[in-house]
């Protein structure tokens, strides 16, 4: 045995097999400390067993040595640290927000929802009467239909498509209430309205989401956040997340979308041809690996290549990553269970030789879609189309270990 | 249609079929307001559309109307609030805590575990090293082995059995670390040691564990929380909570038990005959009603029940509600996915005739294990065994609605 307490490190891979760790992976994210603890204000004891630690609290706090963050792009978005995350659970206070004036603050007491339009019962529910009908729960991704940035090597994850979270969702069936009110047969569209300052407004198809369509009270286990649309959001699995109208204050229902400003200022797809997309509200097959990724560094041998895949049409069927720039392609291992509509953890055993190389990683989801490359893309789409990127992406990995944003994978 | 404006609500019940909304719920916790709020300090603006709102800030924060809390038992736990909980995943900030000597605070850049005893390889790990081995990610409940209380009708789900929560964890398989510090074949049980003050030990048998033990580094998508044993610790799906050492700083490989003071002086079992159960490690099928609940008041009409259920044995096959003080038993809906050793949320739609009743589940798992009778355990191991206790427990409405803790049920 090298050494017998553990507060005296041995030099640990010099007895390591080839087998698992023949490198080591330098991250720069891995162990940032906050300002105070780099500079010792808050240096923990010298041996946390002689003394009688911190005694339980009412809510619980992160380890001034880890300080995950949003960043910011304002007034309108943050975007969640996609590279400092682990599993398939967005932490409620990093999920992403896209606001379009802001984020109102509502009262829950004085909260209500009307529905209306052709329904035989128009009618006014407070969030108690929400509550109360039978609960469901599910976990599935939220994304920002105009999530992709990335025009500089140095890109984070986060930077890349961090306008993506995932939590699990507890509220109730659409179709419950739209059976309260008396939904009519005519009835092919509703009209949702947030009550922010922008009066945000959707038109959503109700035979496209009624399946699965909720009105989410609960997020993480816990009331909604107010980012996400306290006390009552709309939730559409799958859909592009404006049409998901957070502080959720009416529906109306008709035999037709309402063109509101949303949908046609915004998040219609204009083509090169002239004419536009319009409700393109589905989210398509995409992946990102978020380890390693820029800013870290990595060392020859052993490295996990790790990410999350997701499909607005149902389940991730497959994660295919090339470390070779996207000449050969191999699986990787996706973590049980892969749930519809949902993050799916993807992970890739990975030995670098420590040649320069890019590592890229595709998608592929139940219907048999595959992730396109960016060229794909533009020439379906044009140059002006400014939603519902989601080309291939890949981190760069050069003879020093660097690791950068894949710049010239995106640049066509 | 009533009203046009949902800021001048309806009076909605007159319009709601039978099928869904009889009866009001008026949940004491379901619109608690934290003292600013009911003071009107913290007053919501009168119309939100009219103000541009709050922009995106790097963390979120609850709605100020929203106050979850663990309860305290000084010094030595804090208890998850079950009752204000949707979903089956327990916010980080409210998962239970129980410290035998408080909490220490780890620095990761000096964290070392250990690993030694019968090994061909004695090895010291850094976190960086940790992590660097393929990762896993699996959702299961933790739960002390002293998770019941019940002496009182004033007694909520946070009080009865707080102190179980469920996350969504990442780290390493233990047999990773096994086979990479060549783990001998005539070990069989492990001892894993906490950096507390109260370097807190347990044996843990290898066969029973090695399939799904992990050392977790991180909880619902971040980074461990420092009450749940940051930087790195042991997880032990299905098994008493306090086995599945926090800080964990050292393991050593035995052929034998290492009879710490832990499995010695707590965590055993003593019998009516004398003798003691000794490693009594699997958490057994249980479940609680967490709504309506203790302090709820609930009307005539459509109330649906709602709880969790769980066992360290795999998934839970079924719960049954009774809604006749434990004479008739009908299956509740568990919300799917079910996963194994994890908290199952179950619900069942129930229309409350006003007489006084009392309301009662019982899981069953998918070994065939019913959750008992508290007669029955007692019957099993005497008086004096604190701990594994699980009975079946329920609650008594009164005909003025009012929900109570069923004391009788378990006071024999």
């Amino acid at each position: 045995m090298r050494k017998t307490h553990p507060s005296v490190p041995a030099t640990p891979r010099q007895g390591l097999t080839r087998r698992a760790l023949l490198a080591t992976t330098v991250g720069a994210a891995a162990l940032t400390l906050n300002p105070e603890v780099a500079r010792g204000q808050a240096a923990p004891p010298e041996d946390t067993t002689k003394k009688w630690g911190r005694l339980p609290n009412g809510l619980g706090a992160r380890s001034p040595a880890e300080s995950p963050k949003r960043t910011l792009n304002l007034p309108t978005s943050s975007r969640t640290p996609l590279q400092d995350l682990h599993g398939t659970i967005t932490p409620s206070d990093l999920h992403y927000e896209r606001h379009h004036a802001g984020l109102p603050v509502v009262d829950p007491r004085t909260y209500r929802l009307l529905v209306h339009g052709m329904v035989d019962r128009p009618l006014t529910f407070t969030l108690d009467e929400v509550k109360r009908f039978p609960a469901v729960t599910r976990t599935c991704f939220l994304e920002c239909a105009g999530n992709f940035f990335g025009t500089r090597e140095e890109t984070t994850p986060q930077d890349v498509c961090g306008l993506t979270s995932q939590s699990e969702w507890t509220g109730v069936l659409l179709s419950n209430i739209f059976n309260e009110v008396g939904a009519q047969r005519a009835a092919t569209w509703f009209l949702a309205e947030g009550q922010d300052a922008a009066v945000m407004t959707r038109s959503v198809p109700i035979k496209e989401v009624l399946g699965e369509a909720m009105l989410a009270y609960a997020q993480n286990g816990e009331a909604l956040r107010p980012e996400q649309g306290y006390p009552v959001r709309l939730l559409l699995p799958g859909i592009e997340g404006n049409a998901s109208v957070k502080w959720l204050r009416r529906m109306k229902l008709s035999d037709q979308p309402f063109m509101t400003r949303e949908e046609t200022s915004k998040y219609t797809d204009p083509l090169a041809d002239g004419t536009a997309r319009e409700f393109s509200l589905v989210m398509d097959a995409r992946s990102v690996i978020t380890s390693p990724a820029y800013p870290q560094t990595v060392a020859k041998g052993f490295v996990e290549i790790r990410g999350i895949a997701w499909s607005g049409r149902g389940v991730v069927r497959r994660v295919e990553i090339s470390t070779d720039g996207g000449r050969t392609w191999k699986p990787a291992v996706l973590q049980q269970p892969v749930l519809p509509k949902a993050h799916t953890r993807f992970r890739y055993a990975w030995e670098w030789d420590g040649r320069p190389t890019e590592i890229v990683s595709r998608a592929v989801d139940e219907t048999g879609y595959a992730q396109p490359d960016m060229s794909a893309l533009r020439a379906a789409r044009g140059r002006r189309t400014r939603y519902h990127l989601n080309p291939v992406t890949g981190w760069t990995v050069a003879a020093d270990g660097r690791v950068r944003f894949a710049v010239e994978r995106v640049r066509v």
